[in-house]
């Protein structure tokens, strides 16, 4: 796949790269971006072929500025990867262990290792916006008494050393992807298959349970519920919704037929293969 | 109530603090404290009355870490307040608009008023972790060519100026704030009254809606519905439920039953008047 293109949201050695490129293979060109609406804007203008975003952890939840841009953005989800998150401590080549004083790292990877850190007595946690960029800073800084938590694929990148692997405090870190495209692409079939959709209710009595009743009474699995507030109608929600099944099989069209009766507003974000 | 004191997470000057004042008087001693976590044991050891914590922002969303502290920590929910968050521009004395280079606030706040900096032509906005903490790292530093984001009270606490209220682009700009304490205090009628829970499902197919219906059959409102992830298993929830009435309530009560026989875990985090 020589031009196939995959935009991302951070630097170089970012977890959204390494799982951009255990999605598509490693032969597609992968293009940083600064912000992820940057990634939705470059997916819906076609200056690449695909989108890969972070929309869920397993640890820490959802990626909410995510959710809102599925929803802003015209670009449809057509795949996901859950990818299991690694935590490396890497340092700048001689660093040792007891030299470190400062590890820079995202807030969420600096907690999601906090068991590790705890135990170096003479280091501080430094918050850091991104967890390839806080490498990369380690690095350019040339720091001999800091080290960086990211991945191992990032010291490699900026030429740094990985002096301890999985540093996290539970093996259970995985991160869920979507991949996005300017097109949507409906698998076949139902089977292995989820959709995306996201809902505003009308305001009637049991609204809800009503829209999930659409699912439950044609058998189709909720998988994942997530609310958002909507801006300027303080304490009203939509509501994204992931559920098992392809948007070509008929009982999926039917119970978003159904599910029209009872919302003021749907919109249909893709169905994909579920990874 | 000369003997009530309250924790609020941040410095003199925070919104939790002013809800506070809205919500107890401004007789009441508030105590400021470095975390959340800080809040809810302060609470839970008896060294303060009440706790005051944001749940949710009609903007920006819930905020999740304080969801995940309702479950974890044994404290109730006795109480609720909705405060109406209006952002001023806050210098030292003597600065003016065109001199301002930088303006330091909290991420959502910044993003609340990006209108506003927008039209300051020769200012950048400076990422800051606490608005009111940012007020008074401006006041402190003496800054003469910066501004902070943040209450008004922030500015007469730190003997800073208003320079511009109201600088935030919409003016539906509420957050929610949870009142804590050691023991509940369950309104007597379910008028005016909500309820918060959060449970587990069971893994049976449909259970989310089944867990809803026993809401619905017997008619009760549900007001809110939040997810977050179970650490150690992927891709399954915890939902944090808000529904109208009190647990002194039997309707209320009996839905509870029902509801056990549909999930792994339940826990009462509070039943209280709606604010």
């Amino acid at each position: 796949m020589p031009n196939i293109t995959v935009a991302f949201q951070g630097v170089s050695g970012a977890y959204s790269e390494l799982a951009a490129a255990d999605y598509f293979g490693k032969r597609v060109k992968t293009k940083p971006h600064v912000k992820f609406a940057d990634v939705f804007r470059a997916v819906k203008a076609g200056r690449v072929t695909y989108g890969i975003i972070p929309i869920e952890n397993s640890l820490a939840g959802s990626v909410h500025q995510n959710y809102d841009h599925c929803l802003e953005h015209r670009v449809w989800i057509i795949g996901e990867k859950k990818f299991r998150v690694s935590h490396s401590l890497i340092v700048n080549r001689g660093t040792k262990l007891g030299d470190i004083r400062r590890v820079y790292s995202h807030p969420q990877a600096l907690a999601q290792c906090s068991t590790f850190i705890g135990k170096l007595k003479k280091a501080e946690a430094v918050s850091y916006f991104d967890t390839a960029a806080s490498a990369k800073y380690v690095a350019e800084a040339g720091f001999k008494d800091a080290a960086a938590i990211a991945s191992a694929q990032a010291a490699k990148h900026y030429g740094m050393q990985v002096l301890r692997s999985r540093v996290e405090n539970k093996a259970e870190n995985f991160t869920r992807f979507l991949i996005l495209a300017k097109k949507p692409q409906y698998p076949k079939t139902s089977a292995g298959s989820k959709s995306s959709i996201v809902f505003a209710l009308k305001n009637v009595p049991g609204a809800l349970h009503k829209a999930l009743s659409v699912f439950a009474i044609r058998e189709i699995d909720l998988l994942k519920i997530e609310s958002r507030p909507i801006p300027g109608s303080p304490w009203k929600y939509l509501f994204y919704l992931d559920f098992s099944g392809s948007l070509r099989d008929e009982r999926c069209v039917l119970a978003l037929e159904h599910l029209g009766e009872i919302t003021t507003f749907i919109k249909i974000l893709g169905s994909y293969r579920a990874g």
